[in-house]
């Protein structure tokens, strides 16, 4: 057995070498990446120096007198540069990232890049399936609260549980938009206000206000999950068309089929998510009403019902900006 | 004005193609260097199952009936094999590390890995300002909250932040983890249960017993608030000289008055804690007598409670065994 082991660990040590030698090219190779990454990312930023000073110069150039011929050659040349800009948007996928404000504080000076499409690919495909689960997850919490168990102790759970999946969205989100998704500032800007407002509805005392809104509260909750459910199966729905749109090359006949799913799927979520908007507005209406109350003394109440205007005309106007732009181009 | 710009874009142009040149050469770079990451990664992967396997044949050999010739060699192999080991731990230093289920649920499958030792100081050094700008936030609120608003509001915004503060710390104190931090498994498990203690003060009900406790409360929020500065120039010093240790080759000399440094801090520093933890404890027993009220009616006390006792438990023997380790050593 001793005589076993002892060969063993001899083969092994030779493989070591090997290993040691691979190890050594890594952190070699390593170095060397950061080295181009910098020599990249500094001179993206040369360059983009450079093409402001020249739009200043065309800027000014346009402004004097000037012929046919030479109005030509500004559009053309401003044309090319727009092009350019194009070019440093591609290269700057696969270069890190600066982490924004938001993330800096939370996270730290990590790097949270993801440099390639597959990698990318990966992380929304987790972030959609974070939030199905999730939602899943809220929808039977709601129902145990809305109508086996209530009790202020399970309502409370719901809300943390609300506060705490907003607030990771917010993190996820942010890491999308650094690697380049072009999610809505909106959308973000939703998921804070939502962490507020379940925060706000967490500490709401019990009482004669928060027992009149409690019911209409929980079937607003069942119902925003629910539509989340369903915006998964159209957003993870375009991601995966998206992702095989880029990846084959018969470009015309793929981009009309995309289209048209898209529509199909919009067309049906549309009606929901204008539902659930109304929804919202409906809410703060009865706040209103209920913050006017004679018997109400929660500051809540009226916060609450500001929160989900606010929630209303934001939705409303993204999601129909949305549309509008999609119909266009 | 026209010819100038279109001179410089022209100059502009001829540089563009280096620019290319080098972020074709940086992508070529990525990709080879994924391809070793995955060799050493696999390599590694490979070798401590062999070793594993050794392992397995030593221990057997081990029971069977040997001569003092035989006992030198098993002993001298497992030497070995703990020294491989050391190695492989300072190999993964370089290697992108996988998340924990934590950071897997709140952030994904992104990668936080810090992959040189420039890096991982900075990322720790900012964590301590990070716990350092808000510690000196949080005493602020405070001392407002307990000397000059008192206001169940004031209170709210405080608890919030509490919440806010740990929640990041476990996020920030993982990924430290994850690149190789030796913190111990208590403070991170202790920041969980923190943050589970602000939220429930934050839904705590105002009331007799809230009103009872809240003086108290704010005052040990002020306390911790002020060990954590203290603990921040401790922690900050033992990080810039453990630094240049690693820098410095005079070896001898430094450790020596690292370690007298350490001993000076720590001394100074352990009083104070340990005052902190009998606060705790005192907590625990004040709210357990209030639980026991005839005018609680909150679940909050008694569940506070409990937390207090936990936390004052652990951090007892987390921060004793810590001392008596750094003293046998
Ligand atoms: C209106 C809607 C269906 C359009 O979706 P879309 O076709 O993907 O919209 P866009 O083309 O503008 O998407 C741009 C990017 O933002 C993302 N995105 C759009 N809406 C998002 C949302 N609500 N949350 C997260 N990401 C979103 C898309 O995935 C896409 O990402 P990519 O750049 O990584 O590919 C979508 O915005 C939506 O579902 N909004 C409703 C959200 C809502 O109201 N929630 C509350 C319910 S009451
Ligand atoms: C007791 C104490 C001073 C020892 O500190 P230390 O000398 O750094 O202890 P260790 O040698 O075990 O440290 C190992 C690692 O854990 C880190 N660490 C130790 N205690 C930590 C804490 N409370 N929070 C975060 N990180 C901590 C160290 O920075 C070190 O990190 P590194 O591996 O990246 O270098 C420290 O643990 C401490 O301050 N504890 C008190 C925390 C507390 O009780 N807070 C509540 C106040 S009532």
């Amino acid at each position: 057995l001793l005589m076993g082991a002892i060969e063993d660990w001899n083969d092994l040590e030779k493989e070591y070498t090997q290993l040691e030698e691979d190890h050594k090219n890594y952190c070699e190779l390593l170095s060397r990446l950061s080295a181009a990454q910098q020599k990249c990312l500094s001179q993206i930023a040369h360059h983009r120096y450079r093409i402001k000073c020249i739009l200043d110069l065309l800027n000014r150039a346009s402004k004097a007198p000037h012929g046919e011929e030479e109005r030509k050659q500004i559009a053309d040349l401003k044309m090319k540069i727009a092009d350019r800009k194009i070019n440093f948007h591609e290269m700057e996928d696969n270069l890190p990232h600066k982490n924004g404000l938001y993330l800096r504080i939370i996270l730290g000076q990590v790097n949270v890049s993801l440099l390639t499409k597959e990698a990318k690919f990966i992380y929304k495909k987790d972030y959609e399936t974070f939030k199905l689960t999730v939602s899943y997850i809220i929808l039977a919490l709601a129902f145990l609260s809305g109508f086996l168990v209530s009790s202020r102790w399970c309502d409370a759970v719901l809300n943390f549980l609300l506060v705490w999946y907003y607030c990771t969205l917010t993190i996820r989100e942010s890491i999308l938009r650094v690697n380049g998704s072009r999610i809505k500032g909106w959308w973000l800007t939703h998921h804070f206000i939502s962490t507020v407002c379940a925060a706000i509805s967490l500490i709401w005392p019990d009482g004669y206000t928060y027992s009149m809104f409690r019911y209409q509260h929980i079937l607003f909750v069942i119902y925003l999950s629910f539509v989340y459910v369903l915006q998964y199966y159209y957003q993870s729905g375009c991601l995966y068309r998206l992702r095989s749109l880029g990846e084959s090359h018969e470009m015309d006949i793929t981009v009309e089929g995309f289209m048209s799913w898209m529509w199909k799927g919009l067309s049906f979520l549309l009606p929901f998510l204008y539902f659930g908007y109304f929804f919202q507005l409906y809410n703060a209406y009865v706040l209103f009403q209920l913050s006017q109350h004679p018997l109400c003394e929660e500051w809540q109440v009226l916060a609450l019902s500001a929160i989900h205007l606010t929630l209303f005309l934001g939705n409303v106007s993204t999601t129909s900006l949305v549309v509008v732009n999609k119909v266009r181009s």
